[in-house]
């Protein structure tokens, strides 16, 4: 990518300055939605409402064209009926604006004159050198710019910052339409393509290999433009941070779907499985992995290895998750003769894994202190790559993590949690904190060791990428 | 199963008095705990605490010995340290009671000293005819009688009560450890196995398909104990209703972790995987599904056949929805000339499955609508036999659903919802408020559809099953 390409898509995520064309109508202006959105989110830049009928909106003043605005523009926002669109794009681009987010409906999805429309926007960007995201796109949020653009209101939902970056074909997969703060997600970036017309993958997969708050990068795609191009890129961004991708139309009614969705062939699906191979991308295959997989490779190291060790409070979950580590391509530990023997000092019937410490709880005066004696050993045998605890939620298993969190961080191996209770939302309380001491936490059985399994490929494929470079 | 049999076996889950043996130390007294759980859930029943020490417990008089209960009992529940337990049995015996669930942990879990007193423990049992379940099980839970036997606190943890009887070999899918309330699963009963010394699958199976208020049945196992005769009785149980069952150890690693659980040989899954197909038994791979796919099966009919519609407010979701339905042998229903054109009236892009509704209600001044013109022309069309619909969840859609309710019944096809939105507790409220109106709702795409399948597979197998029959 040049650097002029990369810049403008900087304009896209980190912009100093919006201009915001929509309807600044109380209360429920498109137009002021937006601004409204970015002002709770703490919107770092400044915010140019554009409107020829309104001197100001939501407090910030208001100016009939985007010319009148006499300070450099770095991103434009429209959210106006399809036929305005045309011109603004033109106003933005004599302007000197290099980055706009068409979020309008009304385009390449409704038919042939919505798509003839499309190409017009896509050649008057172009004239000026102009990147289009969209059409028909919630567009983008961006966490450390507490930028967001969706013209809904998103109310409390501004997630907490951290390393996961989502892109997606469909806003069903986006910031519009999931609880990303209520679950805790940490993210750094959200991208919808919309309908793809000028921004896409391409673009993305090496700017987000170059992003810093990136640590790993998550996309849906219902098509690939250009899948040679795809590979190169998506290999070059695999090199620096695991590339996650879900991609539906696996089966014939899911292509026929997606291809009355969004127009594009979805294409044969061993080629797109070939692709992914060739280039390291790891498919995700359901929505709820999409979802809960990343905030382990985000919070965690990534294992060395494929070696599991189970802890569970609870054998019955041992022998699922036993299974599903197997399906996972993780192997169970074999524990070293020095860690048998320092589990069988606290317990004759330890030492086996999965280690089942639910009958040493039920001895013990403070029972959630077996988890400071086991986890510690456990983790330092040299045998053993990564770590699922199975713990009853609540402040006695936070205080306990509270201690632990700074040794497993020492130790470097990662560990994932799957708790249980009774009570939801003191659970989902116990998820949040864990999360916060960097623990991603599971309700999900299956998926607290699918995603150090995930974890573990993504090494694998690293060190092949490196083995073919040296 | 003879009637005695199955008369001990109502005396588990419906009976009319209880004796409790265990500590009635405050606070936390497991003895005392058990009935402060039954008394909260309230047990419709009386109970009789059973203590050397105590004269009351929890405002109940207390008994030093069975034996000076006047009046006959149906049910002791003995939760006292593991030497006492053998002669508590031998008390119960010879006061006539018929059925005893051993909480006490420490038996044959523990080694063989364990397992010769749970052997003896069965022995006696059987000098008296008495059934015993446990030992080292959490017990069982019963909506109808108010009924739950755990010694650990449940709380506010009543489920409301419907038709789902979950039966476990693990504490991990019981409700001891599982949020059943909050996430308003309705259950009928839930049976913790625990060490299987007595009463088993076996048992249950004729039990539960005899239960009037089992509409589905749900089993987890790590063994069964007689393949040929457990054949035979899941194959009477799903004459009558669907039995599903999550058999763990499928892989090698999970089989060697059950048997290290069990104690019993978890067995070649090929040999599970037959029989199950042989007695018509829908076997569920995943802790997630088997929660969340039986309130379908409880709370709507069973489709005719396997032709799906999906109503979509985003076509994204349609696409995911269209792979999970496929790999679950559901089709895309063919809407009929009727529908499409109805369909068409609405709008001129409507007609193809899955119906994207997403850009009609953008343009709607009512944009939920859509679903009151939409759902009951497509689950009319004889060409469809199940529908799953994707809703925004908020107090509008259950306000749309509120009204669509009588008539999907009145149709008689199986419809899901999968919600989606940002605000969690909400969403969750929703999710209460529409299961309140009889429709199961996911926050899980993929289990949306495949809870849809399971029903279809079973109306299959009931097919096939009355072939063989007649």
């Amino acid at each position: 990518m040049t650097p002029e390409k990369q810049s403008s898509l900087k304009m896209f995520f980190e912009p100093r300055s919006v201009a915001v064309f929509g309807s600044m109508r109380e209360p429920g202006g498109e137009g002021l939605t937006v601004m409204r959105n970015m002002l709770n989110f703490g919107f770092s830049g400044r915010i140019y409402p554009i409107s020829r009928s309104a001197a100001q909106a939501s407090g910030l003043k208001a100016y009939p064209t985007v010319g009148d605005v006499a300070d450099p523009i770095d991103l434009a926002i429209v959210v106006t009926p399809p036929p305005t669109v045309l011109p603004i794009v033109e106003e933005c681009g004599r302007k000197g604006i290099k980055a706009a987010i068409v979020a309008t409906e009304g385009f390449a999805e409704t038919g042939p004159d919505g798509a003839r429309l499309q190409r017009q926007l896509v050649e008057t960007a172009r004239r000026y050198g102009m990147r289009l995201l969209g059409p028909n796109t919630l567009g983008v949020l961006s966490t450390d710019y507490g930028l967001v653009t969706a013209p809904y209101s998103m109310g409390h939902n501004k997630p907490q910052s951290g390393g996961i970056t989502y892109c997606s074909q469909t806003g069903f997969l986006t910031f519009g339409v999931h609880p990303i703060k209520d679950i805790g997600y940490a993210i750094s970036k959200m991208c919808d393509f919309g309908n793809k017309c000028d921004v896409n993958e391409l673009d993305l997969l090496p700017y987000l290999a170059d992003d810093p708050s990136t640590t790993v990068i998550c996309m849906h795609l219902e098509d690939v433009k250009d899948g040679q191009r795809f590979i190169e890129a998506a290999r070059q961004a695999v090199a620096r941070k695991p590339v996650l991708i879900l991609k539906p139309g696996r089966t014939e009614a899911g292509a026929r779907a997606a291809s009355s969705h969004t127009g594009s062939l979805a294409g044969d699906d061993q080629v797109y499985e070939n692709a992914f191979r060739q280039a390291g991308v790891i498919r995700i295959r359901t929505w709820r992995e999409f979802w809960d997989i990343p905030k382990t490779l985000s919070l965690q190291p990534l294992p060395k290895g494929n070696r599991i060790a189970i802890v569970t409070a609870t054998g019955g979950a041992g022998v699922m998750l036993s299974d599903a580590a197997a399906e996972f391509k993780l192997v169970p530990a074999t524990f070293s003769t020095t860690t048998r023997s320092q589990l069988g000092r606290l317990s004759p019937r330890l030492g086996n894994n999965p280690v089942d410490v639910g009958p040493m709880m039920s001895v013990r005066e403070f029972p959630f202190s077996v988890y400071d004696d086991v986890v510690p050993t456990i983790l330092s045998d040299p045998n053993v790559d990564c770590l699922t605890c199975v713990c009853h939620l609540g402040p006695p298993i936070v205080k306990v993590f509270t201690g632990l969190a700074p040794l497993i961080s020492n130790i470097g191996k990662p560990v994932t949690i799957l708790g249980y209770g009774i009570d939801l939302p003191e659970m989902q309380e116990s998820v949040r904190q864990l999360e916060a001491l960097g623990l991603p936490t599971y309700l999900d059985l299956e998926t607290a060791v699918k995603a150090l399994g995930v974890g573990a490929s993504y090494s694998r494929i690293r060190a092949r990428l490196e083995e073919d470079a040296g």
